[in-house]
């Protein structure tokens, strides 16, 4: 319910067309439902490209391609992560234009072309961080920025950084994925003036204690202006990319 | 706001006394500024017997007595705990009729007695655990309940626990403190039947890790109906379990 | 053995039926057998409609139905959790009238109907926490209480908890279910009066480290009158709401 | 060494004054040396209205002050954190000019004002908390932001950050510092539409394990769009968002 | 090397059969081969009733019934532990004689009956805790000693401990096992005055962290005179108790 | 209450002396009372040579002095550890006759001689190990054992060790007390036939997590029957070992 | 780029075939591109054997296969680690030179002999511990480096390991592999004069904790002059001694 | 006892002077007293230049004196670590030659020049990692190897690195010095050739925890070849390095 709604209602009170009490019953919910929350949901998938992401990870492939089905029926780009080829059969055959990007394990089903603006670059340390590299790209194009993809520039060989440096210091924001030791963050995080989005993977074996070795390490990045996301969360740090790329973007 | 000033509000838009412009906007940020809130912050102060409560670790003794005095001058009931004898030195100059209790390390300036109703057991494995146990109990009798001290009753001589078993059962609610490998909780846990809220404390060293120990300990107890509260924290454990005791006294 | 044992037992030394000697042997073993506590154990039976709770992790589904057919033969209700399908059926084929929970994953039957008092809200943050969330509500209704459940609540939509919030207010005893960072504990910790039970839950991933995360924030809440149980258990957080709903209810 | 200098070698090359085998030798170390860093740094200097932060914890006062009268020679604005009263006494000493910001633990000499560019809100959960948000404040301020304060809405009583939730929303990005649980960042990041960078704090005890609580609960966080940095640490947090109001201001 | 091959070769110096720079030579590599070392394994062969075993875990069932079969052949007593059904198979083949402790996962075949002496007690918290238990056991016997076994007396329902006190109260050792928190260890420590080794499982789920909580609780328990072992360690634990009921047996 | 007490009441019963309803109600709370548990502590008394050990961390001069001089009173031995100079004053000043073993930080006052039997061996690694060492012994002499110190044989010199084995071997028991990574009990372990009780202490830095190391390493042993204490639990080393070795001496 | 091809340049600008802003540019982008680097990497694959080595987990074994070929396409050594059946088959379609290391879980294709020099021991405490050993030494003997195999020596039996001690003198450096408690490599770092590495692995169960217990040992050694590399690492163990052993070689 | 020893005892057997039976008794103790041990620690003493190294921390000033005086007495070279002001003013009253290298908190007393061969690089990241770094300087020279320090080379400035490369690899061994993410020892391992021994510092707050960030990020390097000692374990590093270097010499 948005701030019309609410004055068609006092027009109604004003007109006697609707009694005080019903609309102070009216009114008394209201914040708690929908005042502004349900505009705000409607200016970001306009923004966005997407209303609601589906967090495919336990959840039954019948589940999700229900929930797809729903948000695509409601004319909404549907974005479903953690897919793996199940889930993607069951949404293909209620849905059969969605797409699979299977490195980033993202079921995507575009219904309204978003515009692209501003860039994101996506960093990887290690071939093993693909998913999660991939799945912050996809979703950052998703959210309508453009990517720029920058794999498997690991500071064990640092020089293949260094190649790469210019594409990278073209993005406005920057997202290092980075496994083992993460120490690619703090790298980057050095040589460059834009906002970095860290993710760190749970790529490694032993002491990387299923990603909490690149974590720490990206937590205590030396170069300032480096803020961390949860492990293997390329989700939710191409989010806070194109929030940021937006903003650049001067679109608001 | 309550909803007899959204009637107001709307008999004034009836009668054409506010534009419907004006309404709407009053109306708008309405949840977010005090619908109830408030009130329910009185009603908390009449049932409970204190207002706030001054958590004064990391507070200075001269903020402590400021706080408390705005607090007196309204005419609610001071409490404040982790109160050191400087705090104690400060409030007192303010309000000369603050009562130290020293062993709970709490501060009390009661404006207006609380009828005490049910009754709370506060039971303790060892002496060094008495500072937390005495932090719950006072915490409770100024939250309107009576406190049963059970002190020293720890597993390694369970014959002192059993000597004080029917003294425990006659209260509607039990609070265990206890460090080290905290049994206690687990072993009253399954001899009583009523709620049992369990604080581990800090007491030991080595493998205890700061109470960590304790906490795992209750956590993992294998009698049902316990729960826990943070490490040493008797306030948070006294205050559920007053708010359990005045369910019981039927008085809400 | 009761008093009134321990009483025809004295008579019969009294009379000289029985001689001191076998009394004495008889009396010495007493405390350690059962005085009072297989009482206790029959009166937990009738107050919360069932006996003993079969934990199934772990155990074959032969040994389930066992156990449960030996509780059903003695008139008791019967609740087995963490039960899977397959328990499910080895219990269906010796007790055709098991009923099976499969959200709550608890194999159910009754023998005896309990009559419902008071009320606990089940209050779930997001809908993979469903299956806890389902334990602790049907849990509590086994135990005699009527259940309001609200699902899907968490705090990244924080609107949705306020349309639902009467609803938890209306309860005795609310019990919050949430992994990942557990915050919705505190919202509503803060927002009610009532006894609040917080059940952290091992949905999340990477530093949710299997609901550490959840736990440790909900061990640390703002709020006070928050306590909190073990990681995942719907069950334990069920039979302490239930205890206090029974207290409230004044049945005792 | 800057591009021009590159051209003016070979020149020399090229015009016979430098021999092909000295110009290869220079150029050989150039990467290594300083190409483009140096420069970089100017720019850093000019955009953001420091140098180089001095980071004061675990120095000596004398050794801050000398660091700081050499930036001041060079006409640079000195920012030194966690400074404590006996620095502030040494800097004072010998560069008058400097400014002590108590609660921010920060003492700061402007040799050249930064005109101020877009806002930052820095919204914190307790009064504990505010010298890190302090930390955060100041230093965004240093590097050219407005700040918005919104101190003391932590979730325990969720209605009074409502009623700032316009304060908050008027920012481009927003700074969320909070202890214990740090649930905080989790509510206000599904409020807003801004990049939201979440501070845990070591504010708390027993089990909030030096803020290991409020850390977890962030990364963990359900709303998307909030990314962490370390503990106790305002400052990054706030060299971070200012990267971002830059982008968004345009300037770049 | 024992002590007569020293003599023998001291001999044959004092003979002039050997130089002395021979016998020096022989003589410096001397402790680092052999002297006694076997001799003392073949002690603990004598006493203990096996002479190596066969820790199961990681091997596979080929590998394991080689061993078995070469010390057999070797007349020496086998045990096997963490052996499951396959293990069993392999080592019945080769040798019919073996047998299969199925609750304690041990592969046993006696070459030679070691008398039995003493008495070792072994009680356990809960019947998931029964493997281990029976670890401790079966492993017990083998090293030749008598075993009380007492399960299920977890403290959530303590009279069934007390029960049972007096036969525990027999042992000249006492091995308590349990999970969850481990609270038995020190119940059962403060009530008895002979030697207690507490065996920590990995029974239990969510913050029992594999059996850490359990760990911990014992190694702080209240209790003097109680040491602990590794989690799931029933092997290790017997060892201990059968060392010290031989010293009491008085045999050496 | 005892045997005796239990048939005088019985034949009070059957004499007509006692009602049945008294007798009834006398029985129905013995075992929660007494029987036999304080008898218990008088015997342990009578073996021990100590009543009650004060654990004087965290605890007052005064207050230590005074339970002293409550257990000198009853003529029992005083031993108090974990004992500081100021505390040995105050004791000192109460009881002239007691002792401060100052390396084991304990105070002594002997009122009744123990006599001694058996061995115990008390080796440790490092100097640094010596105050957790010698609160172990000390605390064995106090229970009427003989005591073979052996200091500083850590394993990176394992020479130093071999050269003490034949001292090692000679004690029925053997304490073994090591920080940093613990390997000594692993080693010792292996060469000797008797149990064997590790200590870890929280010597060390870095990685040692205040003896975490040294315990993960101990519980971790190689060498079948080594049991484990709480890291610098010296004094409950010893009483273990004092079971042992009273064990050993058939006294009992 | 080598240093050649600057000098090309320099020629060329020299003689006015590049204009100098052409040259600039080049020059520019240089050290970012392959100055040096791809010439060191040249250099490693002649001394060390291979270029560029194949870690298998996680990969498919199509994948392996293809790195695997494209390597020796280019006339390198190819060592792949953590290789499973699976992948060796697909590797030895397309290689049949290919030899499958079972114990190492190494695949190997030799396509230029590396003369070997100097002696890695790499020194094992059980069998368990072989797979990770096996992979240090097949890595050593592929770095070119000989190497002594000293396996199951663990200090649990500490005359196995004196027996093989000479064996271990003779090597230039020394990898000590051990799980649980690690105290292997404290014994022979204070026996031997070389340096050691130390690998800890993740063999144990309980408290070992997937290999931290070793790890945690290995860091705290009290014998100086060991280093340790990740858990299970025997692949970086290897590198590092081949390193150290080339220097002794004297070969550079 | 050394071979000349051995060779006389047998020659006394030889010769009649000594009984066969004597001789063997001798001989069977010998190998746990003292061949060969003594003379290696003679051999380390001629090579490193001293002879054992005080471990200050948690001594005595008149303690660390005493030790001093007495290998400065035996003609050896004394180093102590971890030693403060108060340490230094104790020995040098005893000793006045020795000399205290403030920065590294090493005292040290040349009584015999050790010739310098090879060289050590000390790399670090911080100015807060000094002490470590210098601990270890001080140590590697005490050990006969010259040092090149190479300090404040963190990788958020990453080109000062690059600066000083050719100083870094002109050594034979690198020792890296960080804290915080530790990012600096994976960019120097990728960078060199040479054995890197990554020494983690305690530097840093928060989610550093006392070094265990900097600590997994170099165990999880993705740079083969670099090894790791404990936190702030500067000495321990050089120890390792100087034996690297030794072997380089090829002095031995």
């Amino acid at each position: 319910m948005g701030i019309l709604e609410i004055m068609e209602l006092l027009e109604g009170v004003k007109a006697g067309d609707i009694t005080v009490a019903d609309a102070a019953e009216h009114l008394k919910s209201l914040p708690y439902e929908d005042i502004g929350f349900a505009n705000i949901d409607h200016h970001r998938a306009l923004r966005q490209g997407f209303a609601e992401v589906i967090f495919c990870q336990g959840k039954q492939p019948g589940q999700i391609a229900q929930i797809a089905q729903r948000l695509a029926a409601a004319g909404e780009n549907v974005l479903a992560t953690r897919a793996d080829e199940a889930a993607y059969g069951a949404v293909k055959a209620l849905l059969p234009g969605a797409v699979y990007h299977r490195d980033a394990r993202i079921i995507e089903l575009v219904c309204a072309q978003v515009p692209k603006k501003g860039c994101v670059a996506v960093v990887s340390a290690g071939t093993a961080d693909i998913p999660v590299a991939e799945e912050a790209a996809v979703t950052a194009e998703a959210c309508g920025c453009n990517v720029s993809r920058v794999y498997d520039v690991g500071v064990a060989g640092i020089h293949r950084l260094f190649a790469k440096l210019d594409k990278i210091k073209g993005a406005q924001c920057v997202i290092v994925v980075a496994g083992m030791e993460g120490a690619l963050a703090s790298v980057i995080g050095g040589l460059i003036e834009r906002p970095c989005i860290a993710v760190p993977t749970s790529i490694g074996y032993g002491a990387s204690f299923g990603g909490l070795s690149a974590l720490l390490a990206m937590l205590n990045s030396c170069a300032a202006g480096v803020a961390v996301v949860n492990i293997d969360n390329g989700f939710g740090a191409a989010v806070m990319a194109a929030k940021i790329v937006r903003l650049a973007a001067g679109g608001e």
